[in-house]
């Protein structure tokens, strides 16, 4: 481990960070808002704290090793939850430091629970800040998740590891830096197009802007109280709906499509299942509303459809306040909490590869009592899973399980009831924004007790490092020559 | 398949179950209870189907196989909940074939939910054979787990293949024999050393009966509205907790123990996980009821250590209306009800060995990401568990939260509030008994409608049988030459 490296490192994000304060800065002078002195302190204190790092620190010439890659992923997010807390603090918005790194860290982990209670009563800078946390989160996921993870090992990633075209070294840098490039270009392409979808549908340029950092990065923030329903437009539902499953599939797939392989997504075994599972959850839901709450059928397939996409993909925008619909409705919307996205999209939560495999291995076992001494091996579109793989994805699925237990119980334990307890930490861990009881889509985050928002922002990080990239940190070993 | 032989077994259990039916019947004589003409009919039907499936099928010569094995076992359990619901249909006790159906698979699966709504109200003879189904599914689970799943492969349980001393021959009918005489025997001495121990303190001969055969069975059916509660004797609640703790072990450790072998129980890894468990979780339910309810801390010690026991081992007694403790208890409560007791035991759910491997591999992964190259397989007291039972373990831990979703997702769909649909479906598929909501230790589950009530029958059957058990025959493979 190369703490000189890392540090270095660390302090370079905080310049890029410092960077990106500046576009809130211009949206306050472009609205007239007081809080210039607000945001030349965050940027000023973000800069100069990357700056004295890199200045006091020197990067070392070796190659990274695994262990940094570790370190330098789950420090990198911390330390953006933490400055990305400044400009909440040093603009007024948010009183204290607990809440202020819940907002950020719910922002860079794309997660989207919230402590605005008045959201709109906040300057605009600081909800365009907020959302912005929110694009640039996506920007980080989408690299960690096809260009990092699979190097590292983490859960089973190690099934992307030649998804994309590139040099085919095992060093981590060039591989990454060219990755990044390619699904960078992607996810603005893809920003830009729904910026003009929804500057079409009749939103202002800077609800497109915001949305749209909120959407591509299935983060969930919104610059109004009531999310999407405020707009009341089947249009804006419809094109927000489209492009929350475009960021909630594998961008690699997004890449090849464009490069002009027009059935790679039905040739993708993950691909089709996340389909499958929108479209049977919207199925049930619809006639779960229709018949239950009389609604038109039509309406009520487009609010299903769009609370299905919004949540299977952890994005968490609302149209309704769900907590309102029938039993039925709410629990399969809170089962598709633990699904999530593709692997390889913006989207969080257990993903649906993993659980696709689990399932087939699941069934896999009852063969295998038929026949007892066949050798039935696990295949994804027709290639075997290695034993090392499946083992991450079940190491990784019962961390997560295990996870949710301790801190839904640590909630309760603070005194949230228990339909709060168990899914405001589904809604962090999955980074769905959102959750049931007192945490609905109609609610906020900021009654929870201090140690309650810890406890969350904590899982907001584990959620979005796949566990093992944060967890491993904590192993003495880890630290070790 | 030799379905000859397999309808020939199926009769010779009926007539095993006809002869049961004859100690109601005594019981009715004693009490002078009016219903000697519902349970002569219902031995009648049972014993007489008997005979007509043993005279008409032959048992063919060929040793047993493998499928043949999940046949007999799965439609063993079915065809004793049904012909088991008999005497509650003939004797009036329950009017409808659903809810006598439930009765008797809550009694044969030792799960404890019940339909009875005012228990006390029913006649002695019904009460002595609700207890009894439980007492002769504890038998049968026993022979189950230690000895007929080691060698059908079900979930990892191969891991027992070498528990018990015996002829190592690779057939099932000798080894089965063998095992089951040994077993039971150990069964048969702890039920009566718990009646002893309930005279002595003060309960009458049929109470301490009743509740013997649901304690070591860890059923958790009472003859009393109240259950345990009743009897306010902290020496009863002590003796109880007592057997139930040993009833949640693995019997073969019993068998170890009273040869002589007295450090079995601290040298096995899973019993010290269970003690641990309850330990733990008696520990931080203790301290949450002393905090919040003021209770005197014995006083709390004491209704949650029993709590705890009676929960993790799956049997379902109470003492207290644990939906009025704080949300903390009743959520680690709940939390339990997926653990369970030790493979081997009479408890239900996952089992405490199955979440130990399954804990240990989820670490074991984060060491790997440390050392990518190292080999580092997981042991269990020394031994390293190989890949097959590990995926059946695997397998089974998914299918089981699977079916969970699945079942629960129903419930709400059939109008039960969310805490009622899973905390219903995990005390049934975890043969616990009450859960919460509408279906807690103080309520029944006589509310619920007719396909809720056999979906919750379905879930108690699949949990006992270790999922694939019962599963594996809904696969059109499994019935192929």
């Amino acid at each position: 481990m190369s703490f000189s490296t890392l540090l270095n490192l660390l302090g370079f994000l905080n310049l890029i960070l410092a960077g990106t304060m500046v576009l809130p800065l211009l949206v306050n002078w472009i609205y007239g808002e007081p809080h210039t002195r607000g945001f030349l302190l965050s940027i000023a204190a973000t800069a100069l704290s990357g700056l004295f790092m890199m200045l006091i620190f020197k990067r070392s010439s070796r190659e990274l090793t695994h262990r940094d890659g570790f370190a330098i992923v789950a420090l990198g997010w911390i330390n953006a939850a933490f400055f990305g807390a400044l400009p909440y603090l040093f603009t007024g918005s948010l009183a204290s430091l607990t809440d202020a790194c819940f907002e950020a860290a719910s922002g860079f982990t794309t997660t989207g629970s919230t402590i605005f209670t008045d959201i709109q009563k906040h300057p605009y800078s600081v909800l365009f800040w907020r959302n912005l946390t929110q694009w640039l989160g996506g920007m980080g996921i989408i690299l960690l998740s096809l260009a990092i993870l699979p190097f590292l090992g983490v859960g089973g990633m190690q099934l992307y590891r030649a998804e994309v075209p590139g040099p085919t070294t095992d060093k981590l840098r060039p591989r990454i830096a060219q990755t990044a490039r390619i699904l960078w270009e992607v996810y603005v392409l893809f920003s830009a197009a729904e910026v003009l979808t929804l500057l079409l549908g009749g939103m202002n340029l800077f609800d497109a802007l915001c949305h749209t950092f909120s959407t591509m990065a299935t983060g969930g923030f919104s610059p109004k109280n009531q999310s999407i329903e405020f707009y009341q437009s089947p249009f804006l539902e419809y094109a927000i709906t489209f492009f929350m499953f475009l960021a909630g599939a594998n961008f690699a797939l997004h890449y090849r499509f464009l490069k002009g392989n027009v059935k790679v997504f039905w040739r993708d075994t993950e691909f089709c299942f996340y389909t499958s599972v929108v479209l049977l959850a919207t199925l049930f839901i619809s006639l779960n509303l229709w018949l239950s709450i009389q609604k038109e059928f039509f309406q009520a397939f487009r609010l299903a459809i769009f609370q299905v996409v919004s949540i299977l993909t952890t994005t968490g925008f609302s149209t309704a306040d769900f907590e309102n619909w029938p039993f039925f409705s709410q629990y399969l919307l809170f089962t598709l909490m633990f699904i999530g996205g593709c692997a390889g999209s913006t989207g969080g939560a257990i993903k649906c590869v993993r659980i696709y495999i689990l399932l087939k291995q699941g069934f896999q076992e009852l063969r295998k009592l038929i026949h007892p001494r066949a050798v039935l091996p696990v295949k994804l579109g027709g290639k075997v899973i290695s034993p090392d793989t499946l083992s991450g994805i079940w190491g990784l699925f019962f961390l997560y399980l295990f996870i949710f237990a301790v801190a839904s119980l640590a909630l309760s334990l603070l005194g949230s009831d228990l339909l709060t307890s168990i899914s405001a930490v589904a809604a962090t861990l999955g980074n769905v924004g959102p959750g049931l009881g007192t945490v609905g889509p109609a609610e906020n985050f900021a009654h929870l007790s201090i140690p309650a928002k810890w406890i969350l922002t904590a899982c907001m990080l584990l959620g979005r490092l796949e566990i093992y990239t944060l967890l491993v940190l904590l192993i003495p070993e880890f630290w070790k020559k």
